[in-house]
């Protein structure tokens, strides 16, 4: 099932099910109780909103090998991979909708995307085993996790490297069925492909992570778990359009563009 | 004014302004509309709750000089002071209110508290000069930003160290009339006074903080920042009580309890 967050002419922002190019409306929401509205809207003629707003935004961080590779060899150092899973933060002011654009700062000198798959929490979850693990997950979103590699580096903390407004691309839809083992992601950058790698390549999966984060903290309805990218970008430049693909969900596409100044 | 967020038998979690030791209920929330209901409460007889869930949920981090340098001597470190404002985060997931208990978990082996005070925004901000920053504060409240010391510094992020459920008491609740550059935080632990600073003898003040965050960022009503803490915790254990009073706020007092294994 596919669950999207949207508006037209005369609907205020509502979740319906995509249903090829049609959506179904829905009264309520994917995390609570839902029933259709009989209302039916073509999805091409609809404003894609963020699919939902998170309660707490987790993001893994360096989680795939060739990235943290890659980034350390530009820095001149020897790549330090994770020794376990430790977690860390993004901040919804950041969020924006799949076709929204990223705004770069006047100042921002080295702007970079990172393509990852987001993982949605549906069930409140504590003290989960990892075989029990996915079973408070409702489904699967994307998410580009874009970023000033020199703020990331100047700064003591991520607070505008990584979440600057309009940094924090979300979407399209929350897909709930998907083969996580035979999914693949693909970057775009203005219609280029200049990243593929298999979604489940994780130096971390899913499941341990959640497993490891339940035993000291509750999972909530409405809480997401980005969960990192691998390779590395090119600098990007207002003007540019960059779209992540993961096969089995669907495609987040966000222009960039300049602060008007 | 003091603003409470409680429950009462027969009342569900509301808002109340504190006039003595009475509460004059509301309708509506101090962050829009609220209006009287008429009824009247003992504060006494209430349950405090935390005063709102954050939609960001910012930590200054390193905000006293004191607090940093004893940390770095404890390290046999040279003190690293912040050169310039670089805000963190934390996690709702981990906020309890007055009077509830902070839970050790039964791996944990060096828990501190940080008292602090946490600034409460009540109005949308972007672009906001320093002499305009105090403009979008609704009011201040008290956090304990509870820490592991050893899983602060073995993992990469600040996710469990910071962040287990329980590590973020708040409250007791919001006073919007607060001058600022009066007011002391004391901190008793088991009733003796640990720690005394004056609050706002800050590396970067709040204003500062406010302005530079919102070059990059929006502010929105029900973001909070917490401001950081002086000097140093002992090491606690099941059994303590600290409470952190902020003259003109009030005090926030949480026992800490271990967990059941």
């Amino acid at each position: 099932m596919r669950w999207l967050r949207y508006s037209a002419p005369g609907v205020d922002e509502t979740y319906g099910m995509v249903e090829g190019d049609r959506i179904r409306e829905v009264r309520g929401t994917p995390f609570d109780q839902w029933e259709p509205t009989g209302r039916m809207h073509d999805l091409a003629a609809v404003t894609v909103a963020v699919p939902f707003m998170p309660r707490t935004f987790y993001a893994a961080g360096l989680n795939y090998a060739r990235h943290i590779r890659e980034a350390a060899e530009r820095r001149g150092e020897v790549p330090n991979l994770p020794a376990k899973p430790d977690m860390g933060y993004r901040a919804v002011n950041a969020l924006i909708a799949h076709d929204a654009p990223v705004i770069i700062p006047s100042d921002a000198t080295r702007i970079h995307y990172e393509g990852e798959i987001a993982v949605v929490i549906g069930k409140t979850a504590r003290h989960l085993s990892e075989a029990e693990a996915l079973s408070c997950v409702l489904g699967y979103t994307i998410g580009n996790d874009v970023s000033e590699r020199n703020w990331q580096r100047s700064d003591r903390t991520f607070w505008r490297a990584k979440n600057t407004d309009t940094f924090k691309p979300m979407g399209p839809w929350i897909e709930t069925d998907l083969d996580l083992d035979a999914a693949e992601t693909t970057v775009r950058l203005n219609g280029e492909v200049t990243i593929r790698f298999r979604t489940n390549d994780m130096l971390f999966g899913i499941a341990t992570f959640i497993s490891a984060m339940t035993r000291y903290l509750t999972l909530h309805p409405g809480d997401v778990i980005w969960m990192g990218t691998d390779g590395t970008s090119p600098d990007l430049k207002p003007g540019d359009v960059v779209e992540v693909e993961i096969s089995g969900i669907g495609t987040l596409r966000n222009p960039f563009i300049g602060e008007a100044t």
